[in-house]
């Protein structure tokens, strides 16, 4: 294997993925050499069924504030939330630059400006084949295909060696717009020696190739010349621009309108369509209310929702909560997508919806994946023939079936490294292997809240949903500690039937025993009061319905 | 078409499913003719992710209540869940005889049993073939086979026709157990002419023929013999007794001693063997507390969880919170299921965590539905050719597939009814219409409580989820409304973070400066008073959070 060090020392480069290894998501690692830190992606990922009342999730990255003045910059590689979520959270305590292709940043800068940090934050535009100096490391971004365009691999120079991260991708020959991806590249840096791989494991369980986002536009062919006489709906991934574009190119060929609808789809197509990533014939695309003066069978409608997700365009149409659609029957609807682990339900809903207000409904066989298969992550190990394998960007089981893939093609075992958030891997060309771990974890965004609900809140959230509260009010007289007013009851989330009544009732009884009990005794302590009163109320609460509500005693003082 | 008319009338029979037909689960149909009622099945459903803190749902069968002098008998087509789990709640209220074959009998015995009540209902087992005599309705079981041994199809004569319902169902030309489905008894019937087919349309979207149980014992066999040197943990469904067995026999041929794990698995198979539905050779099954006295590759073990579900033992296997089992690099653990809708993320994530503990994970190939699927369907359409037909069992989606089936078999679009809950299908040879609409709906079941947490309580529990509580106390002196103690604020679920003192210290004299207000406005309805400080804490925490936490101010007088 050749070497191409850039100067001679005996450090070793350290990799530290901050997220993204244990759930899908928060993408973010750091790469460590001597004095210089560069960060790739910065990702948010969604709250899990547990997380109540959670909006979003963001990496813990304490390990890079206690480094800050190490830190050189952040390198993007393709413009997703999983990828960019995190960045107006992250830069507001790491100010350093970001690296990005056009589109991408466009991105960014389109997320900066709503959370008002637009001109706060250093940002460069890469193109491909561009090579960034940060310190100890060089960056070059390398062209790839994804869902989404402009995306990039990186490879990253080090003292060490070379690490190729592959970021998400897929390998499409023949993609609708754009180049496809430089394998020649990959090849070429392959043969100059590489350390490390680290490649997407998103499909890393699906046996062959992914096939390429232009046969979607055959898909697309065959539905509208099957569906002439009706209108046409279409759900798809909002930043899949590719997808939006052949759907608007099968429309003008058969001489419909196209309509735009749900908001984070119109703000990626207006970003894309400034910047020349997609191609809208003049006349095509029309505004939502100007769809009544069409007739159905002249009209096509491109919209979020294919997720199932509640308050999307599609969801809401299909509850007949949308305010300008209302489906109707032989309207045709096309998911193009396919469920998120997690979705499939959701999805089924909307479908089942759909489907009873006499729509048809086709969701099958509209949708090619954004990730390499099987074959085409050898055909990268193949070019890039690295010494260590770190399969990336998956669940533990996709990171398994790549590390399974690696072996196969002669990488030795252990040589292959199946990491966990936190952990700190250092290599260089004569070992490797995880020498720590730092801090990592979730940082839970509710409302304005960056990290202010923790598990203690999510805990009483948790038996709040699941049990109700009960709250009981006591007035004490100052001094005697004598009850001058109390116990009163009152609940929430619990029982709200007529039978409940005398339930409660009940409850008044046993507080009131409880609390004549602890003046008897003497009982002054407030806290010895409330835990006599969490005890018998509980108790009783738990014979008469098995249930465990909270319950909270309020003891005031006059 | 012949007719078997049991005497001349001019009466419809009424069709009218009481659940089921919008959600998975809860089924529950009744048949009426004049003065009498049949009802098939009485199942549960799970609670949907919205239904916080519930347990399980049963029916509304507030219709048979009215009707009760009508109702003649419940008939049971087979042991899962979502056909016999409300008979605990809803035969306390409608007590008449159950009707089902042996060992469908035995699981419902042993529900019965455990809510106290096996002494007081009537329950007869009936044999395939059989024919019962209720009012004016005759109804005959006939052999099906399905991922539980003993299913029915019923044949359900009445003076306007006979209605075949074919249970839950698959066409298994060699079963593990007993008899194939009696293809010829439906011939049979259809041939006299029947009036209406109410068909299973769980895999109506899916093509071809569902595969015999068989097949899934030479996956085992293929397992066994590639993992000769490890322990093996299988997961299924507790009630696949045939699956079991299966396991059992391929254990058997290698040696292996068998450990069964899970209660409710230990349940169904006690009932399952106690009544001659299972063979196990003799010094086969062990205690899980001998497993220790046998070297790993010599045991298997078959236990519950193959939903994912967080309780079950291979979850807590997975999470390492199991007493007796400890999952091992190198044991060999195969789900032999497929998740069902809504449980892929809990599936994968228990692969995730075994994988994680060194362990072969196997989850493909290694399970077959107990469901028909559209060449099955279309083989029992020609055989009982109905003159109309009504999907069952599925959602709205499902349904509707069996319906396209339908139609291509020629049933004409108007002889094909999509029911909804509720709905009431008049029918008899001559036609057929739905007519009207009884009461239907979701009884909540949580602890001890059936009915008693309605739609309030639940809002209240999301919100509480969602956002917290936040409890205002306030003490007023009796008279002249004077505030004497308080405001005092206490929150749960809302934040808990150093910062938020300071949060709640503003919060404070938002509130001391309402109730201010309220005394020089001499406010003194409580209401009023409330609605202020719900109003102006609430706008308050809306501004600084952007969340919306319960706000609960409870007043005291002394």
């Amino acid at each position: 294997m050749k070497k191409e060090k850039e100067k001679a020392t005996n450090s070793k480069l350290k990799i530290i993925p901050l997220g993204g290894l244990e759930q899908i998501g928060m993408n973010i690692t750091a790469f460590e050499y001597e004095d210089s830190i560069i960060v790739v992606d910065c990702g948010l990922s969604f709250p899990e069924d547990d997380m109540y009342g959670i909006d979003l999730v963001i990496p813990d990255v304490t390990y890079l504030k206690e480094n800050i003045d190490k830190v050189k910059g952040f390198f993007i590689t393709h413009g997703h939330e999983d990828h960019i979520g995190a960045i107006p959270y992250v830069l507001r305590e790491i100010n350093v630059p970001i690296y990005a292709t056009k589109l991408t940043m466009g991105i960014i800068d389109h997320k900066l400006e709503e959370h008002k940090m637009l001109s706060k934050v250093k940002r460069k535009v890469v193109k491909y084949g561009q090579h960034i100096n940060l310190g100890c490391f060089r960056v070059e971004f390398i062209k790839t295909n994804h869902s989404i365009q402009d995306a990039a691999a990186l490879a990253i120079y080090s003292p060490a060696g070379i690490v190729v991260h592959t970021g998400d991708f897929k390998v499409d020959y023949t993609p609708v717009f754009g180049d496809a991806i430089d394998l020649q590249r990959f090849g070429e840096i392959g043969k100059k020696g590489v350390l490390a791989l680290m490649c997407d494991s998103t499909n890393a369980e699906r046996p062959g190739f992914t096939m390429s986002e232009k046969t979607v536009g055959k898909a697309f062919d065959t539905i509208f010349s099957d569906h002439k006489n009706t209108r046409i709906i279409i759900a798809t991934f909002a930043s899949n621009v590719d997808r939006v574009q052949q759907i608007i190119n099968t429309a003008y060929r058969y001489g419909r309108k196209v309509v735009i609808e749900g908001r984070s789809m119109v703000n990626i197509i207006n970003t894309a369509s400034e910047l020349g990533y997609l191609t809208i014939p003049d006349n095509t695309l029309i505004d939502i209310e100007q769809l009544k003066n069409y007739p159905d069978e002249q009209t096509v409608l491109i919209t979020t929702g294919s997720q199932g997700e509640s308050m999307a365009a599609l969801s809401r149409m299909a509850s007949g909560m949308h305010k300008k659609i209302t489906i109707k029957p032989n309207d045709t609807i096309v998911f193009s997508s396919n469920p998120i682990p997690g979705n499939e339900k959701a999805v089924s809903r909307v479908i089942n919806e759909l489907s009873m207000k006499g729509a048809e409904v086709i969701f099958q066989d509209v949708h090619v994946s954004g990730h390499a298969c099987q074959e085409d992550i050898k055909l990268i190990y193949s070019l890039v023939h690295p010494k260590y394998a770190i399969p990336v960007h998956g669940e533990y089981k996709h990171l398994k079936a790549q590390a399974g893939i690696a072996q196969e093609l002669g990488i030795p075992k252990e040589n292959i490294f199946l990491l966990s958030s936190g952990d700190v891997l250092e290599l260089d060309e004569n070992s490797a292997a995880v020498t720590g771990h730092v801090t990592v974890g979730d940082v839970m965004v509710d409302g304005l809240g960056v990290g202010d609900v923790g598990n203690i809140v999510l805990r009483d959230r948790q038996r709040l949903a699941e049990e109700g509260i009960i709250i009981v009010v006591l007035t004490l007289e100052s001094g005697s500690g004598r009850v001058i007013a109390g116990p009163d009851i009152v609940s929430r989330g619990f029982v709200y039937v007529r039978g409940a009544e005398s339930l409660m009732d009940e409850a008044k009884a046993v507080l009131e025993d409880t609390v004549e009990y602890c003046m008897e005794k003497n009982i002054t302590d407030w806290s010895k009061i409330k835990t006599e009163i969490k005890d018998s109320l509980g108790d009783f609460v738990w014979k008469e319905t098995k249930r465990r509500p909270m319950i909270m005693p309020i003891i005031m003082e006059v």
